[in-house]
């Protein structure tokens, strides 16, 4: 089969490799929609690592059962299924404590592109078929559900880590596609105001659709003085951190109400880094704030719960899609995209059929 | 000053009082408007107790500040005021347990109608101002600020006690007010699938606005068999009792998830009551569902907090409102409306100026 | 293979049944300890149903690796195992809610004397070997271990279903084993006062040697009243109920505090149950009580953890073994004696080799 | 009335002020016993501000009450009360977020020696009395309850904001007093292994007392590798950290397991300080791993709860006095004695009469 991947660091083009032999609790999907994520561009250009020589990249798919395993008992050949990002195996005794990300070690959920090859091929294997896939619902475009399956999770994670309760006001840093969803998400856990910060004017528009009633750029100032200016020097109750990594953090730390605030770490980032714990906001005991990170949560009850969210019609995140393609080999054009990030692109989609 | 009451079980009519004497921490308002509850029925026809002889009832209530106590800090004459149906004094250690509505002793933060007379009034006192009043917030009309302090909050209470999470399958028994907000809190807590339960046609209608995607009614069949039937026969994740007693808690415990199911009592019974847990929903270890009950959340944050959900668009409490009044003696009517509940009367507001 | 277990209702004795053929994730056990339970007694005598005929009895065991399936990783012939008395697949999509006992339906991971033959026998297949079994610590005894598959996973459940919090006053009701457990649990809760219940004077000596402060008999009238009594009239932060069915449950709601008391249900019922709800304990709103139960955590982590609780000296759960006996054939004189309850006795064991 | 305190930054001695007038809300107490704190010395010795000019210093008392405002109704003349060391008003709406500390800005529940003059004094002022106060209980003894108002509290806090379950392996970090409580409160949460990072060899003697199971000291190589070395390179369920400011943060964040581990913080710093979070033990979203922090819980209700612990028995943090004065001029050496902190000391006390 053919895939697009990652040679070696900085290099990535098409690739031959042999056809998934199905084990059984696999299933073999082709894909029928592929999304490529930042995250992509990031193992291939940025990061290294024998796991990321010949391999296929990519990890946000749409796709239909051409395979099951013998012991598959929920999916048939035929079955349109919504493949979440994250695919863990489940057998791991870590995940008796609650989270299935990091069972065994960190990220181990993380298979696609990682301990495995990708989902940007002819075929997509599956592992864990009947835990970690979903049916695409009727109701649900293909457009939506394949923003769920990373987008609307890890978005998502931000306001529960947070725990966003009613009437909170809450900062999320960052207007990417994973701060759109965390915007949408704390709407939907209730949030009252919901200050957001960025500066790609598609981005605030949509923004604003999903909920955000204040947008503040760096552009204008300090972003601590603009939202201590705005909550009357209380700061806020929740922050969720979709972008801007240690620094982010920071700000999030230094806005975060004293005795209650909570921060969504969202972000990853890469090389040694320092937090500046600025003694005004936390010298003692943190000031009782708490900051929570997390990988985006998979498996297949996530996914349904997600889907029927977007079913039932509390939020449409396909309005993030700005660039839509058309077959296999468009995902060349697509990755590239992500690569030069043009001002108005939010997420791209190939559809492969 | 002039109230309407009631002056022993069954008889109710105006009645006069002295004016009240402000205490170092209590405001006195006068009525901006007035709602009447179904619990004010309750309390006047059904309930018995010397402190419902010669009281004046009411619960509901947005004032203007005419007299502010020496202590009070942060409200003063001519402000335009929140007034939550409790009132605790917050100065019962029990608070420190984290929940105020029964600091003490069952029901205390019940001031309103019970240790002291209602706001069906002339004036209005309330006790530890600075703790449980709130400003009504520009951008929030009168109506929606007078359907937050208890429709809205008792309501959202469902949801928060069954732990309603993203795309979570919710049942809500009834759809009086309460049920109502029940849904619109569900949903603004992320919920996918709302299920509701009613027959009044306008009821139905605000459901469906508030978030409802099924309406059940008991005249097609056993409830708990129609909604095993829309739900695969595995049940909903969480269930709200918003009406209907011990029957729809029976009902609840029922079809609430094996293993995870989540149910909130927001009813209020009268007598001796028996729950008939049917062994095939609940026999062992009532099957790993959690029962959880709770009276009206007061305090000012909690008023500040609904009134950021209103103020920033997330949900529009005055849709229930059905039938306006003018005029503090409109107040008979509007109580008269509530005994005889007619086909369209979801809630009815009385104007005072 | 030889096992003891139930013919038909009523009617128990040896049978005999093909060896174990061992799946890939399984492991085949010889037994080294057993422990009657008055499940199998319940199983044995009360119950009916298909999977109750011709089944071997048992779910309490300590056993030996004697074949291991091809895919297991952690445990190789010859090593000494605790087997927790609940066994789930951890396949099924359920488990990702955060609960394993029910997943996909009520009590599914009941697999001994349920689904499959129970531990009674000369051999023992655990499945999903790698997620249920955990070794055998050094510094833990065999006796000591042997509590731990059940009595002390189902006791330790309660505090943790009633949230018990430093300082806590805890009542629990019933002092069998589960109950004696369930007061060495909310100790390691951090409880202050423990109440507890009970009659028999040896259960009476431990239960006070696990940190009961207390102890009441309903022989010296009303328990309500005798706890009213004992808590100046305010009740108790958590009730835990350990045995007693559903008259235990009443009081349990009965007593807890207003505003913040929760109750776990550890019990199992048979037949159709009611419970009266006192309006003076719960009219509004459960006055603000909480309800959970839920039957006892397996799981490899959980069985970790409660012999690291035992490895370091935090509790000894063997102190409640009273008779003990040897030879696999003894399971049926200990299995007896579970039926008669004598008043010495708490639990018996039978050491096999 | 004469009291120690700081004159200016460094300056200590005995200083004369006027009497209390006693608040309607407010007792005032005669001193029977008196702690020096570590903060105490941070407070005269390195810290700056206004708030710090003849100021009487001192938070750790038990007192009797010698007069009693008009409003306060559980206290009288005579009575023997537990003085926590953090005395909030209760009065400010952010108490209603369910903390206490920081209601309002930052450490405000901090009156001693902060808004007000401290304990070391011939009278000691509480304000709120009814919220803050509780009885000496029978059956504690006065150096118990003197070292539950600051130590115990403080150090109990962390495994609840570390969230430490049944069988967690626990490091603490720093074994003085705070960290000797966390062993005890950790023990008393249900941990199993208790990992303590220290020095002293009279701390490490009550550390092994109060629950520790491994004691590991800096001298020994980097603690990092030491509880990876312990842990077979998992690390651990719940870190405490209780002494070494932000470097022992860092460790707490390294050692604390992927996609579980809980970090306390109940250290506080002085001057800018800078967390260098290393990429390899958190570079993905904090892998998944939880900070929280907080400052000592005060309240009646936390006192009534932490002397209930005592009460029956279940910790003795008596244990930890070290050196024993007796009058209210002893304070001076006591102080001093924290100043120099000779290598037996662990806590002092100073019995006033």
């Amino acid at each position: 089969m053919k895939g697009f991947g990652v040679f070696e660091k900085g290099k990535v083009g098409w690739m031959e490799k042999p056809d998934y032999v199905c084990g059984p609790n696999d299933v073999i999907c082709r894909p029928i929609a592929l999304a490529p994520c930042s995250s992509d561009v990031h193992s291939a250009m940025e990061m290294e690592g024998d796991y990321l020589k010949n391999r296929i990249l990519g990890h946000e798919s749409i796709g239909q059962v051409i395979e099951a395993g013998s012991n598959v008992k929920d999916f048939k050949i035929g079955d349109k299924v919504v493949i979440p990002c994250t695919t863990p195996t489940w057998q791991h005794p870590d995940i008796q404590d609650g989270t299935h990300q990091d069972a065994g070690g960190l990220f181990t959920a993380i298979n696609f592109s990682s301990y495995e090859d990708g989902t940007f091929a002819e075929q997509i294997k599956v592992r864990s078929a009947d835990m970690n896939l979903a049916h695409l619902p009727d109701g649900v475009t293909i457009e939506q559900a394949c923003m769920a399956v990373d987008m609307m999770t890890t978005g998502f994670y931000g306001p529960e880590l947070a725990e966003v309760k009613f009437g909170d006001t809450v900062v999320v840093f960052g207007i990417g596609p994973v701060g759109l969803m965390a915007v949408a998400g704390a709407k939907l856990r209730g949030a009252g105001r919901i200050i957001a910060t960025g500066t790609r004017p598609d981005c605030i528009k949509i923004a604003k659709e999903y909920g955000a009633t204040d947008i503040l750029s760096y552009k204008d100032g300090d972003l601590i003085g603009q939202i201590m200016g705005l909550t009357g020097g209380v700061g806020v109750d929740a922050c969720i951190v979709a972008g801007g990594g240690f620094e982010a953090l920071n700000n999030a730390i230094a806005v975060a109400r004293f005795g209650y605030g909570n921060i969504a770490m969202l972000d990853v980032v890469a090389g040694e880094a320092s937090v500046t714990l600025n003694n005004m906001y936390i010298a003692g005991f943190l000031a009782h704030k708490t900051i929570r990170g997390g990988l985006c949560p998979g498996g297949r009850k996530r996914m349904e719960r997600l889907l029927s969210v977007v079913k039932y019609g509390r939020v449409d995140p396909s309005l993030m899609i700005t660039h839509r393609f058309n077959g296999l080999e468009s995902i060349e054009p697509a990755f590239q995209l992500m690569v030069n990030k043009p001002k108005d692109l939010i997420k791209p989609i190939v559809f492969v059929d």
